[in-house]
């Protein structure tokens, strides 16, 4: 299968010139999952929680959603992309999951980074594993791929990819996935952002150097650090269904748990 | 306080020579804390079973922990060095942990890599921690680190220093201390071994290039990758005291358990 990054510059509530700007990198490149960033249709820093619940949606019906959903369709694939999630009073930095016949799934950020405690509300749901026929995939955001506990929850949980959109600001992500991917023998797609967020009295940049990384932590592709770019990688999914080591040694099976403290 | 590594070649068997080895490289460098090796002694690939029981010792009265007593008490200091430990039917690739009035703690390696499965039992005592005065240090050996709940077990009951006594074949493990030590917010000194062993018909080479890494994935010290050296480091182990990362997040605090599987 084919595994796609689409890491964008977006606008901060340019929500129709950053679709445009999606559309146009997605151009005519065929994959059959593709990632998008944290956030990637409103840009990144709501002033607070009040601009956060202007800017969501809620799922699956939404606007965002549904133009995905349109994508999806029209290119016979499946999406995962960062948005504002809202239902009833919550509002999330959330991820929906998409693919020709509607929604496959959702995330809701469980580590918020920095400031974003004040803009939405913590994830409740749980570490979930989609099977979409041509691979099991899970979904982490951005800052959760500090904590190794959540790699770890979607591989035990038989993810295959882990789809990761980012707004990533600090520069150790993009190493730290090797060791992730390595350690759990899966894929990783961390689908980035590039360009600076001038809100107010603030500025935040990001990293840009999206990156496809494989089971034995091999960096398949890295985007650029600076420029909007795509990645697309042909991977076999079932590779990350081996986990042995060696013949003494298995990724799960010589875990011991009884030892481990959460 | 100053944190070493002695970085060996050893000779299989060869225990008197090895002891010559290690103390003409500590030579007159001076350090708190030292840590020596997986197996630092013997040499690592006993041909089963019953030679890792004839190269075996009780602690803490064993002939190797009485000569690193001797050294920790010559030197004033503290060190952990990887040695095979017998306790009744049991042997363990285990490691040694003394200062100058005698032993402080042990450990046995919980995840037995390859062929140690068929030369030792599995280790049976927790990630313990122990607290020198100068630092609060925990124990891993060689192929602990792959599984990240290692170190995380050993951050979460205190440890600010992880020594990790090592014979590493493979060449992952010293990147992956960085993101190890940042994630958990602690120091680590990987000890490792240097040259090839040639038993019988089967030749392993191991990959030196020893690391000192700090509380935010600092790279503090690196080994040669094919002779042996010291390394020596200033560290202020409290530094480990600070989980903040910013003012909404902590490296613990941050962390939400009930949705981690283990």
């Amino acid at each position: 299968m084919i595994l796609g990054i689409v890491q964008t510059d977006p606008v901060f509530g340019d929500i129709i010139g950053n679709q445009i700007q999606v559309e146009r990198l997605l151009g005519n490149h065929k994959a059959d999952l593709w990632v998008l960033p944290e956030l990637a249709l409103t840009g990144y820093e709501t002033r607070g929680r009040a601009e956060s619940l202007e800017l969501s949606e809620e799922l699956p019906h939404g606007p965002s959603a549904k133009w995905l959903h349109q994508l999806c369709r029209d290119r016979n694939c499946h999406m995962i992309m960062g948005l504002i999630e809202r239902e009833g009073d919550k509002v999330y930095n959330g991820s929906v999951f998409i693919g020709p016949d509607g929604m496959v799934g959702r995330y809701r950020k469980v580590h918020l980074f920095d400031k974003e405690v004040t803009r939405f509300d913590p994830g409740d749901i749980p570490f979930n594993v989609y099977d979409i026929g041509v691979a099991r995939v899970g979904i982490m955001i951005c800052f959760d791929w500090r904590f190794p506990e959540v790699m770890r929850t979607l591989a035990l949980r038989g993810g295959q990819i882990v789809a990761h959109p980012s707004n990533l600001v600090l520069p150790y992500c993009q190493a730290a996935m090797v060791t992730r991917c390595f350690e759990n023998n899966v894929f990783a797609a961390t689908a980035n952002r590039i360009g600076t967020e001038e809100r107010d009295d603030r500025s935040v940049s990001f990293t840009g150097r999206s990156v496809i990384v494989g089971t034995q932590g091999e960096l398949l592709a890295s985007a650029a650090v600076d420029a909007t770019d795509v990645l697309l990688v042909d991977i076999d999914p079932t590779r990350a269904d081996i986990k042995t080591i060696n013949p003494y040694n298995d990724t799960f099976g010589t875990r011991r748990a009884e030892f481990y403290e959460i």
